[in-house]
């Protein structure tokens, strides 16, 4: 391992061109805090492998950054996510992902991951909108729960919409706090806590409006069937 | 429940028209997180079926998108809340609510749960600036409250008020902490906190800043008269 | 208010004699914190004005020093409270309060409620274990629930039965989150933060473990009607 | 759903026969805030069923409590948990489980998930002791890991072990934090920060030392494949 | 001032003999943390130059510890405070000091305060169990409050005895939060910052249960009279 | 109390003109949350008494909103205050007040504390950039410190300063954290618990950036004097 | 060292010239909280002493108030820091210190180390972008850290760089949190939780974003060499 | 690195051998979590290769433990700290390293760094009881400071010593924080924060109570000279 580099060295940044053999899946972008220039040259870099890349949290800045140097570029607005040339990524594994929220200000967390499901090449079912205030919602659409492998829960506010999802199914359960909410929300920390505790088994958290890391762990999930 | 859907899919929102049998009214806006275009859609779905809206947190964008399709628009500045066509909500319970705060700053939310309460047809008695720096204010205006059927006390900083109301009434108290206050209010939790271990019994609180939850506490209280 | 005393001074203990009348019930104990002779001491105190006594969070060694002294003494030992002579008490307001527990752990809480609710003359149905882990269980028993004028939800862990019950009736829901869970449950923060973030509204929150606050604000509401 | 019962009501507790047909495993008991007595009963109605019993968080005398009325009984000490007649569970599915510990302080967890897997008819491999400050020790088993489908990581004090590991494979990871630990570690809240901000994707937390419910995640996934 | 050392060295303590000249009192001991040994050593230092000796904090234990060595010495059980030959001590400012608590439980903290003030040469009078659930009670003795010269008002649960006495005097109020109460009291920490933030001005805050500093506190302002 | 209302309702703000008589001088108006309208009209109501204006945390609209209409108005930039007409408080208590701080960004802190309590009628030294990183700024100025009757000391950071001048001194402190730092500072909380914590005794806090509160606390000690 | 002021009293500051004797370096300027002129005055106070001047957090407005007064200044941008006539500091201390930082977003904070351990005389080797995420950047590494006396590890979210590096050498690591994250990081409060917590020992840990304090550290324990 | 093992496989440990040549001395061994049995065969491994042992943390059940099995072993009570068959550690760096406290409660933690020291061939110079109530005490032993070459700053309560230190001299500084102290310290985490947001820079900081944690930092240190 020490012997071969396995990475390019940018100075502010070693692009990990390894990660593609270990994840199955080149590096991905994370924008904030870095340049629209950073984020320029790194997208260019893993294109320059042949891999297909994926920026999350970008701005319209960022996006028009790499836009201007790899043309073949998508940005997706509500997910806040830049793809460029995604026909490189092997694709095939078409098992269905269901991203399920609680309410509407949580689309933009779930959209983060289901346009990273799908960059990943996973068939995604979006369910949006059935929180635990009105439960007949949820239950008038559990059939299409039932056909997914994998279901990706986002709430906001008080966060119960998996414990109630989890006492419905078997289906392993990625739970999304997010930090829609007020007061004693606290950003997200309510819902983070209320997910931790879930009494219905199957579920487990990642962090507060982490869409994409939801839908890697439900990438990993599927990768092992 | 499952054989009837009661709710009208908008992608992204599923409009609960059931929730007006369920709780005695319409399903209500939260508009934090939505863009104007979501409200205003939501807001026709709802008056389209014959429901009066309240739209809560609106700014005015909101407020000019749904006015812009609902001329019988009407704008709550200080309650930022937006209310269209009041008509056809069943008005008659017409038992009073004290609003009740301990100071000029806490108007904001106490106008929240005045509006929303006249909204739901009760009537409102406002009381403003009592807190107990002056506790005399408090006291000379303990008759208005006598008259009250619930009260709602809305407090920031220490948030000492709904235990000294609670000491003095026995009518059942509804306490608001507010985000009021600075340094180790933080944000309101200190609030919450003071009123969470009131040693007046007969409180029970809802989040910072909400208003809007207070006054439909009330309105299921006087709903069971 | 100043001219008379209305309370009788133990040096230790002002027994607030008055509150009998500003609340409709008479001063209660709280145990905790309090040697057993002076526990003994205020029951007999009360006790000495005609009223009926309840003393909470109370021990075995509590419970004996009042029953040493005031033989008409029962022990509810699930609730930890002590109750004297309860004849005194004006009954009559049989209006139902539902006490419903998401799991067999949070019993002791609600059988706080219970007792209390009883001690002020309230009917009391019993609904425990009926999480959302398992919601068929809450669907089952809805009719119980329907035929109440107050509901008091207890749960521990992520407290999320206060939002589903909310979603479901239109009854005032005094939630209580109980210390049951462990890690990030924090002793009962996370429920808190659940039931104050509730999507649902008509819930109000008291103080984790605290059945008997939310007895009171029962029964205050059902004083109103 | 209304129509059926589905389970049996022994007043403290609402036993779920339900629960197998949903999730694929019968209702398991927490016994933290149960009297023994309430166990062995639970333990009985669960046996009744023809169904396996895994009782958690159970000290001996919750066991013996189960074992004098339900006499094939086991007690896994270190795990803290009692299982009752395991024959009765459908066994088949040999995939493999990793569970991996940080350090030996961590294992009371980890076999809390190994246990409870295997319960579950998992095949589990234990890989104990590897935490980062030795990191020769994980890198020298990652053939072990490679071979399993899923990872339950089992860390306290910096939790740092999920990360390094998700760097390393394409596995999906439970990562569990645990209590173990001191000053600023929080009893695990420290730990469970660490790993819900993972910067290495396909990992998601359950709650500080919940190995239950990793097992149950795994299991979750496993039943998909 | 480093010429002369001022303080007797130990090895496990360098008792401050110098204290007595810059804060009029001598050094006391608190005992929490230190064996009965080094508390006994270090009270026969204090008491070898001259000075009265006040050990806070002090078990059963650490009080025969002392007495054993020097007679003289007296147990305030409920204060937890050993006094040692008190005559040495600067007596003559006989200034009114009011010890004022919300409830029975938050005693030990005021006779901490009291019996420290006391041994500061200070005249006290106690005023307890006059909270705000019972407002009439404090203002049935505001007349003891208007002698006195400093307030120490001892609070536990929501603390929010300061503010209320603080809207009714011009007094400077010391306002001592204690950890009486549960669930999110959070030992003390409620009242704290409901002390903190406490919109009645002229009050000012010490550590939770710190008895011992508020009644330093009144001894250095009315040192300035 | 009842009989007499002592104060004027201007329906946002009932402004309490028996204040001066309790507390030794007007009501004074906290800016923050207010509309200018609204702070213009409550100093309007106070001046129109006879009574000097004091309004803190104003910006240079509720300045320029108030001289409009009282043109004997002053804005204190630094200090964030409004004062109008101060010729009709009372003044000769000419005591010595100094206002310490640790670095030169508490300076607005202590400009608040300094500003107020000459408003009140105190004499105030300032002593800035003392704070323990150069021990000998603070010895080299000890002897202004002794001159005065109270101290009121402003630190941010780690807020170490009131326990060292704790150690030198018998004046009363009275410790002001500010939100003066970053990172684990907390915006203030770090510089509260430490000086909470003080274990020099003659320190007492208030909240956050509260350089009102202190001056009025010092102010009520002065007036005892 | 009462008997000399070894400062320069400019009201609001106190520019203490005694530093350079006992630290080794002169007083630095934090920008924050002060204006651009009080800063450039420091600087000039500073300057004229014959010193070097350092500014850190300082935006480019603090920047241009010094260079117009002080011509031989420079900017640091991405290290928001200004020096100003840096010949006049005993330079020769070239022990090499390794700033290394977990991912790109971390820069700024190294960047703040470097340039001040530089302004120390120290001789920096920057290792960028080497989080756990992808080891084998770290590990392809070794050798520049072996060469190094002092490592400075800068990292954001999860934080687990420091016990990772600790693992592997023996170097003493100053580890620096970072605000990079986002969610539950809590804006570097998980980062260095998991610091503080390492199970790696040779390691302390520095304010979150403190990479002055990182540089002075390193510097202190070269300065004994 | 993975081709050798470079540890021992106990099943619950991995005793690293290889940590000797990493990091100096062989592997500690932390005690709590472990059974008695487990630190006992721990220790027996790490001496089979020749090295000494040290295991922290331990109660007398684990001293006698090992001792029945390791005839060469020593307990220091106060640091909780058994020692096996010290001769093995290559001595010889007498460098010194100063520990101090704040006060007499910390010397637990301060032996703990103290024996922790000696055991990896430092001198130790102990100075106790010197915190910042009586700062006289610190200055008359500056000298005993000036001749270390790290000093190791314990400190409980408000944890002012390391920054006053920090003011005084140019060595590094390694603060501990302590559990000392009661109410608002929180367990250490007052000073932790007092710590951590040190306005002197040259100051880092290891976990509460964590004095084997700083006595390896400063062994680090001291390694590069």
């Amino acid at each position: 391992m020490k012997k071969h580099k396995f990475y390019e060295d940018l100075g502010f940044a070693k692009v990990d061109y390894h990660r593609h053999l270990r994840k199955g899946f080149p590096e991905v972008i994370y924008c904030e805090g870095k340049t629209p220039q950073q984020v320029a040259k790194i997208a260019l870099q893993i294109a320059g492998k042949g891999h297909a890349v994926l920026a999350t949290r970008a701005d319209k800045i960022a996006y028009l950054a790499i836009k201007k140097i790899l043309p073949n570029t998508k940005y997706y607005k509500t997910a806040r996510i830049v793809v460029v040339s995604r026909k490189s990524l092997v694709v095939g594994r078409k098992s269905l992902v269901a991203v399920i929220t609680a309410g509407t200000s949580d689309i933009p967390v779930a959209e983060e991951a289901a346009v990273t499901a799908e960059f990943l090449g996973l068939k995604v079912v979006r369910l949006y909108d059935v929180g635990v205030a009105g439960i007949h919602r949820l239950l008038h659409n559990l059939h299409k729960i039932e056909k997914s492998k994998v279901l990706i829960v986002v709430a906001g506010m008080e966060g119960a919409l998996p414990s109630v999802v989890g006492g419905l199914t078997d289906k392993p359960i990625i739970a999304v706090p997010t930090s829609v909410g007020y007061g004693s929300s606290f950003k997200g920390l309510a819902a983070l806590l209320t997910m931790m505790n879930s009494c219905a088994p199957g579920v487990a958290v990642v962090n507060i409006d982490n869409g994409f890391g939801a839908a890697v762990m439900a990438y990993s999930i599927i990768k092992q069937l």
